[in-house]
């Protein structure tokens, strides 16, 4: 059923490597360091997928790649669920969190591993065409119908890192241990798919995985879904596997007010002092939406330097609320972004949103600098993921370049001291005209190089997903 | 000092009636009438700038200038202040409401008519090029600097009906009326601009500005700015003598906290209260914002059938908080959609933002079907500025189409049954490629036939402002 190659997965048979340039000049760049203020003629050199110099101030050689507009690092989507995407436009009808769930148990329950990369090739190359350069997909859709392992069982994984590939993007997969519909309780239906029976098993299929992956193009971490699908002794279990294999560990976390409940009746504490209590959170742990969060929860993630992984989209589709992003920053957790359910995939708006809903919230303006929201959507984003280089240009990082054009009427009235608050707060995947992922070229001039016409191949996908979901 | 004739402003000397056409051919339109999904292949033939057939299930004819995608009726920006688009990008800063307005006074403060006329038709052409075909401008800025009026009294909203004209959209001056900078304190500064001395040489220049309009183009409506700015009696006789033109009235009501503390310090009670007491509420009134509001003063308004303008792009720039959509309009109240200080002008944002901002503060979905997103950008936001046919595809309606295109990544998988579902979630202006207003075409394949580039036409005009603010 599945055409994935065994062996090397990497680099896609898509690729061209004429495609891509060795020197690029950048007519404004954002080189961060705090600065919101963008650098003049910046001339890029790379080498084996990494920035060896990067040079302002530098005329403009007939060898270089030119870069025109404002020049950012790559961003990261922090967490996503590639599948999801099916339900844009499909999915507004009255109810809440947990009747949109039902619809997206729908989406699940009828991908194979042929249709999954399909879908997600395309979901990913969207992602690039909008600037980002790296995806953490958290990734539970493991197992055949009825729970039923495939030949390899790791066959859904390795269909998410060929997509990747085939769309031009790095990727973590987050291999998610699933293992209970809720707390006590067996997964039921299409829950069975996501689910490797105990938490041994789970890690031993996740060991396997990570043998897929390639150097500096593909990574596996590990996730427990949340803690109303693994008990907190076993989200524990998860969370030091990934200490020991020196990869990201990200988990849901009290994303819905029943979901609270339901673990406090479940196991007497909040998600967040439950995985404390099991030696989760730390440096390498990320919690995914963190919205309702009592006062000692944030203080406890901010000590223990947990990032927390805001999908302001997202929460924003799905009703979640407005979470206390600016309060656990000053706490001391690393804000990042994802977008999640794919309800739109733009790191613009996710940028901005983090921003203006906190300004919701607490009727301030301001909260973060932009810089800081930069940051979230980049260097932030990648370490969450575990790309701790990544997300700046600058010698030695991977060498992620996203070119924003400047003559749209949305950024008309941008000066040189305004430009990135501009951009932050006004442009649009529209406005990407170059993406540079790795040193190798992606996008140009609005065009994937790769797979061509993304729209047509994600209506593809969607249409097939959609009949099956049809006859199912 | 100015350039604008004394004598006709409408139609534009940019006008060019070889642009337009009598037949157009759309492949998909909403036809509205509470069903979300588009008709295939209607035939729309417009003459003196109202629709006079619109049939669907028609062949395409050679005479019939083709429209592809997705053809919607023209949005309407029911709340505008054109000069507060130079601060996109230039007022992120820590703050509240009330420092980002002293922001917005130093760009007032440097506006004279020909500037103002610059800046203003490059920001209603932005709205164009976005899919409005009507704006309501809230419009304070009467007087030259301390106050002293301009020869013509009137200037400045002549400037404001010219700049439409310029620009291709139809216009609603609400001629607003500010009279203090607080409950019983002079204006100060730029506020003496705003300031006609009393209620009577509000009613007098407001009645000479009615002299200016163009039939079927502009139309003068009224506006008290504020209970800050307008005692309770005085905002009645505004209302009256709305009421006795048959024009619109509009009033800014409870965006902020504080506002409501000082009106009800001052007179006793919250500002719906004595809106209500003066006889200002009722079906030709729109108050704005609306954010802070006591469950009587939402029965009050619903009662009445008083159109409430919620800006939820601004609400979220300017941290004034979510105020209760879904409660307003259950309670009778249409909802009515404007994009008010720029953060971004996109109505799809506006749409889409109604509804997940309800989601986010009542943690419920499908708040508001999608049917009733678009009558609160197309239907609700024209009746709220006195075109009360307008914002529909139908036989007598003005002759507004606005045209999105199917073929970008964001809206793929869009099929039939759920495109207009996926333009309101997930379009953007950029999706636009014609806009149709009053049958003249103004956009066509995303270009602004009478400014030509917009983006230039508004830098430049931005630049001249940010020059004058800093010699200020």
């Amino acid at each position: 059923m599945l055409v994935v190659p065994e062996g090397a997965v990497w680099p896609s048979p898509l690729w061209n490597d004429e495609l891509s340039a060795t020197r690029y000049h950048c007519d404004l760049a954002y080189l961060g360091a705090g600065s919101a203020t963008a650098a003049s003629d910046v001339a890029v050199t790379v080498e084996d997928g990494r920035f060896v110099a990067v040079e302002p101030g530098v005329a403009r050689t007939a060898d270089a790649a030119h870069l025109r507009g404002l020049t950012l690092p790559g961003f990261a989507n922090a967490h996503s669920h590639a599948f999801h995407r099916v339900l844009r436009g499909r999915a507004e009808r009255p109810g809440t969190f947990w009747t949109w769930r039902d619809e997206m148990y729908t989406v699940a329950a009828v991908l194979d591993p042929a249709l999954y990369h399909r879908l997600a090739r395309a979901v990913f190359a969207e992602m690039v065409l909008a600037g980002f350069s790296a995806v953490g997909e958290f990734h539970y859709l493991h197992h055949g119908p009825g729970g039923t392992p495939y030949d390899d069982p790791n066959e859904m994984g390795r269909v998410l890192v060929v997509a990747a590939a085939d769309a031009g993007i790095r990727i973590t997969v987050l291999d998610t241990c699933y293992l209970t519909g809720g707390p006590g309780t067996p997964p039921e239906g299409v829950q069975q798919r996501f689910c490797d029976g105990d938490v041994g098993r789970w890690a031993e299929r996740a060991e396997a995985l990570a043998s897929v992956t390639a150097p500096g193009r593909a990574l596996v971490g590990a996730a427990a879904h949340s803690l109303r699908a693994v008990a907190p002794g076993d989200a524990g279990a998860v969370a030091s596997w990934a200490l020991g294999h020196d990869v990201p560990f990200h988990v849901h976390v009290s994303e819905q007010r029943a979901e609270n409940d339901t673990v406090r009746h479940a196991y007497g504490a909040a998600p967040v002092d439950l995985l404390d209590s099991v030696g989760a959170l730390g440096r390498s742990t990320t919690v995914v939406h963190a919205t309702h969060l009592h006062p000692a929860a944030i203080s406890a993630l901010g000590r223990s330097g947990t990032a927390v992984c805001m999908c302001p989209t997202t929460e924003r589709a799905l009703g979640d609320g407005i979470g206390k992003a600016s309060t656990l920053a000053r706490e001391g957790s690393p804000i990042v972004l994802g977008t999640d359910s794919h309800a739109v995939i733009d790191p613009f708006e996710e940028m901005r949103a983090l921003e203006l809903d906190d300004r919701l919230a607490t009727g301030e303006r301001g909260r973060f600098e932009t810089a800081a929201l930069l940051d979230a959507a980049t260097t932030g984003a990648h370490a969450s993921i575990g790309w701790h280089d990544a997300g700046r240009i600058t010698p030695g990082a991977p060498a992620d370049l996203v070119t924003v054009s400047l003559s749209s009427v949305r950024l008309a009235g941008a000066t040189p001291d305004t430009l990135v608050e501009h951009v932050v707060f006004g442009a649009g995947p529209p406005d990407v005209t170059d993406v540079v992922v790795s040193g190798r070229r992606v996008v140009e001039d609005g065009r994937h190089l790769l797979l061509g016409d993304v729209a047509a191949e994600l209506s593809g996908a969607i249409a097939e997903v959609v009949r099956a979901a049809a006859r199912a």
